[in-house]
């Protein structure tokens, strides 16, 4: 099993990116492996430094770097000697099977959705998150962020692609999936979100337990995985991290409230390509890489994507 | 001024209400007066019990109640002498100037739309709440749930709306308008957003100050007034109670994170309509009536509907 990380991607690149995966390889077993896919010399500068021998990691070099004001789909296609670009080549060719990168979200969302590209039958990849429960379980919700505007059968698709992270990255039995909404009745929210309940409880194969309001995300009776269109989950990702920044600025220091800390979490999986991608936060730092690397290991451990293209 | 609260309305009706508007007294003046709507003989019989003289209230007898579960625009219409219906009655009349319930939302709605009825070119009306930030100071945040889809030019108008909340309620002057968006930059978002962002940066009487993500809230750099439709509005304030109730299982108690407890904040004004109308929470208890008649005094005494009816 070889995961791959872009040492060039994110504000903290390339020190911080390798210091984190350095602090990764603790996880890992025998039969994997971890790819720098970078600028060599920093590579070896680096590990000399911290006093690594760099033959534990595969070194790919890469001679170009996708900045982050970058034009997304333009930097993808010119900087074929990117990263980025090698990471997703490294994919396509199967001599990866999952990268992650705290570079550009743009062009690693390009690479998804024109290199490895979207399976065919997903209409639209998406951006999950996991969330934390007080009963100290895990909850995924998706999208937040990929698509801001949703059509009901898309809804209805995240529900069956959240059933499958859930079962197969995070070993959750026939996963709950409820629709985010603002109230219980079927008969609330907009006209997308009203038809999505309705495909939803008429689905065979989805664990559909109804609509979940605001002010039930992250207790015990939340479902095991929540839809919603990108707009709503990026406002409440982000919200969830403005509460985890506002708990410590008034000096609670809490093991959940520190659940919502992106350092934890680490960074957040496409589905529904044809392949097994994670996204960091371009402000990652060394322990935030070590959870993004630890995050990709989990979606390749659970076959993410071979799953989802089976059941699609 | 005179201030009708609905004895009759929230779960724990007649007597929580009661309880809250004689607390609600010490901070009225002499030419204030209380009216209380409901029920004469709990009325009398509880302000016995707590040895208050009735008298310092204007008590207004009302013989039915529209229940939590009654039909909203049917119990309205029907139960014309339930206090809800009398209410709106006397905010039509000119012998109230400001009506608060915790009891049936939908039909507090159905007589603000349909009896005191929307004020000229208003779109629609909202519901606004106060938001608490970091540096002690209050925003709002509209619509928080009447209108799950805006269109742009609702949206554009939300932001004047909440703009003479923030002046003439808050005493803001100039206040700050940001549109709630999932990044900074403004080709971001669904197509009514982008559209709004357009509308609102043209509008020369609006302090526009552009997209405001969901780490931005309740920080200083919160906007005094934010917009967004009823949909992500209704998320963010449910979810903002349930950080207050996560805060409390893991016993932190702090003034902040109080602050966004409903029973601090009272009751959801509604704005675009002839009259000042707040929304309590059903499940109001005494402090949460008492907060939820200050919110309304503070509605009252910014003139709010003259204000909007002067500015639209």
């Amino acid at each position: 099993m070889r995961i791959g990380v872009d040492v060039m991607g994110g504000d903290f690149a390339p020190d911080a990116i390798i210091e984190g995966a350095v602090d990764s390889l603790q996880f890992f077993s025998a039969n994997e492996k971890l790819v720098l896919i970078g600028d060599e010399t920093s590579i070896y500068r680096r590990l000399k430094m911290m006093k690594v021998n760099p033959e534990i990691f595969d070194i790919v070099p890469s001679t170009e770097v996708i900045e982050m004001a970058d034009h997304p789909a333009k930097a993808f296609s010119q900087k074929k000697n990117s990263s980025i670009a090698v990471g997703y080549g490294m994919l396509k060719n199967g001599t990866l099977d999952g990268f992650c990168s705290a570079g550009n979200t743009g062009a690693m969302l390009v690479g998804a959705s024109y290199s490895v590209n979207v399976i065919p039958g997903v209409f639209r990849p998406a951006l999950v998150t996991i969330a934390p429960r007080i009963d100290n379980r895990d909850s995924v919700i998706l999208d937040v962020g990929l698509n801001p505007d949703c059509k009901p059968e898309v809804l209805l698709q995240y529900g069956i692609l959240g059933s499958i992270f859930a079962k197969y990255v995070l070993d959750i039995e026939n996963p709950a999936v409820g629709l985010l909404n603002i109230g219980k009745e079927e008969t609330k929210g907009t006209p997308s979100v009203k038809a999505a309940y309705e495909l939803m409880r008429e689905h065979p194969g989805l664990n559909f337990t109804g609509n979940v309001e605001g002010h039930g995300l992250f207790l015990r009776s939340m479902p095991d995985v929540i839809v919603c269109d990108g707009f709503v989950g990026n406002i409440v990702l982000k919200m969830a991290e403005v509460f985890h920044h506002i708990s410590r600025l008034r000096n609670f220091k809490d093991a959940f409230f520190d659940r919502f800390d992106f350092e934890n979490i680490g960074g957040t999986p496409i589905v529904g390509i044809n392949a097994n991608v994670v996204i960091g936060h371009g402000i990652s730092k060394r322990k935030a890489i070590m959870n993004m690397i630890n995050q990709t290991r989990a979606v390749v451990h659970g076959n993410l994507a071979q799953r989802i293209k089976e059941a699609i």
